[in-house]
């Protein structure tokens, strides 16, 4: 009996190990580093293809420049013997998952592994943006201290103290986030969901309505998934409910806010300062957007370190086994949680 | 009889209230915004000028830039009504206090005011370090993402996780960056203080030499006051002693670190990077500092927010109406505690 086809998109930089041993159990094959999204499609629906045998699906982030987005041109390319996507990272909104499903092809994500550096950058960019560090930052580099005083001349910032931070979307990663923060001395959390969470899940954030969270909030916390509902949610309508100089961090996807909006009320002042490490377009960020000194930004390096980049990894090859196994993958993505072919999947 | 003069130097920002108030007990004075060293010591010896007659002085870290060092030939000008130099900051590295203590005059200054904002201000820095986000921050700017990938290029970082932060000096700042910290995952807290502290102001940490500190910190942040003592503290030798690949965070004051051994370090790898608030001779920063894209670095920021500037404005004039009132400052600095003449001062 030949080992079961499994397909890597995009590099892998820490678990050389894992996928090794993957190898004892599985035929490991991968695609022309330069390969566009044409090649792909058309290698995939070709039976003289390697690829064409593929029955799961190892991918990154970063691999969406070789195959473009999973959508529904993708999802009918792949060949039946597909059995499932395992995609490394938490958010998944490069991958169409009903169009997926629609072919009884399993979707996994990597939930709770990212939720500590995840955090750490949050916070790492809200304490930028209350503090206006950037702003200094850029005045130092521009050799502004002598000539402008103390600070550099950088606006002076605020404190956490008498604070009310807003989490809109109080899950792993705002959960986090609110444990990490504690210590600062905000006066109080209030966070949105969809739907009010278990008390023991709470973790001490009152549960206020969208709207409420936007009123009362002096800093925004950003930590939903993007998807057709959260698209553009903060938009000029909710930047215009939220406080004069509130503050506004996004770890979670750039798209959630409407970006020209978010830049316009920068500019006015109506948002004092935003923390960002997701845009809109990325990697194309504006040039407008960049030239804001009350923009304390990082480029998507929100798990980017190497313990949480080695973790990832490996949980991507653990989905993978488990559906050579057992025919299913380990952390099938919510929206999948409940369909009855999931569960009657088998062993490859 | 006429009331007490009170000599203001440096421009207060949020206090106008409290110095309102002052102005009922007290006569306060100033010196033109544009004045010298020279002027100042002109001025203050010449028994026709206002300020011949100053009982206290209040003065701010910026107000250097008028007066030069509060050092020997300073202390030496002052007349002999002066009671008490009332210094708004934390550090009063720019007072040579026995040089005043000889005179009878006290020196004051602003402690645990400054503590949450200044451990805010290490967080940052710290996170800012060990996750590379400066690096990823400037190749965004520099328009690097597109081509050069994830993180834009940057470097990959590292989590908390096993990691031992050395606390060097753990005081007030210290202990609330400690706190701070706790829920970052960090695996073990080091601290070293020229005497070991009592448990319950521990906080947790272990004691250990200086020495074994360098030896064993994935972190080193930097927390004591500058001194003849603590000068180059960190200098090439020490640097040598800790592990490669060190993150160094210093909030306390430039010159406790050797500038020109943390560069070649920086550039070495051996220091992989460093969080900065604080430059041996600010405000200059060498080029080469800032051309390092593995510093995260911010103008002497510390407690550059309008809650704690406001605070620590009004603790001066706290200080300063006790030492009218009672002839005694709130917080005499340390070396001056345990002085017998300090006891024996009258109300003005």
């Amino acid at each position: 009996m030949s080992k079961p086809v499994v397909l890597r998109l995009g590099a892998i930089k820490y678990a050389q190990e894992a996928w090794e041993k993957l190898g004892q159990i599985a035929q490991v094959i991968t695609v022309e580093e330069n390969s566009t999204r044409a090649d792909f499609i058309k290698a995939i629906k070709d039976p003289k293809s390697p690829i064409f045998k593929t029955q799961v699906i190892g991918r990154t982030f970063a691999s969406v420049a070789n195959t473009g987005r999973f959508d529904a041109e993708l999802a009918q390319a792949l060949p039946a013997t597909v059995a499932a996507v395992c995609h490394n990272g938490a958010g998944y909104d490069q991958i169409d998952v009903a169009e997926f499903a629609a072919k009884h092809i399993q979707v996994s994500n990597v939930p709770e592994l990212v939720n500590n550096a995840t955090a750490d950058t949050h916070v790492f960019l809200l304490l930028g943006a209350l503090r206006n560090f950037e702003h200094g930052h850029r005045l130092m580099l521009e050799h502004k201290w002598s000539s402008s005083g103390g600070a550099a001349g950088a606006p002076i910032g605020h404190d956490p103290e008498g604070k009310t931070v807003g989490i809109l979307g109080l899950g792993g990663i705002g959960r986090a986030i609110v444990e990490r923060l504690k210590p600062f001395g905000f006066k109080r959390f209030v966070y949105h969901n969809r739907k009010r969470l278990a008390p023991e899940l709470e973790n001490g954030c009152e549960y206020v309505s969208f709207d409420e969270l936007l009123k009362v909030s002096d800093v925004v916390s950003i930590n939903i998934p993007l998807n057709a509902k959260t698209r553009h949610i903060v938009d000029a309508k909710a930047i215009s409910q939220m406080k004069d100089g509130v503050v506004i961090v996004n770890t979670a996807r750039g798209a959630v806010i409407d970006e020209k909006a978010l830049i316009a009320a920068l500019k006015s002042g109506k948002v004092r300062s935003a923390g960002l490490d997701v845009y809109e377009h990325e990697p194309e960020v504006p040039q407008e957007l960049l030239d804001l000194p009350n923009v304390c930004g990082v480029p998507h390096m929100g798990t980017h370190t190497v313990e949480t980049v080695k973790k990832m990894e490996e949980f991507v090859v653990k989905n993978i086994e488990s559906v050579i196994k057992t025919g299913k993958v380990i952390s099938v993505v919510p929206e999948l949680q409940s369909e009855a072919w999931v569960d009657e999947q088998k062993p490859l």
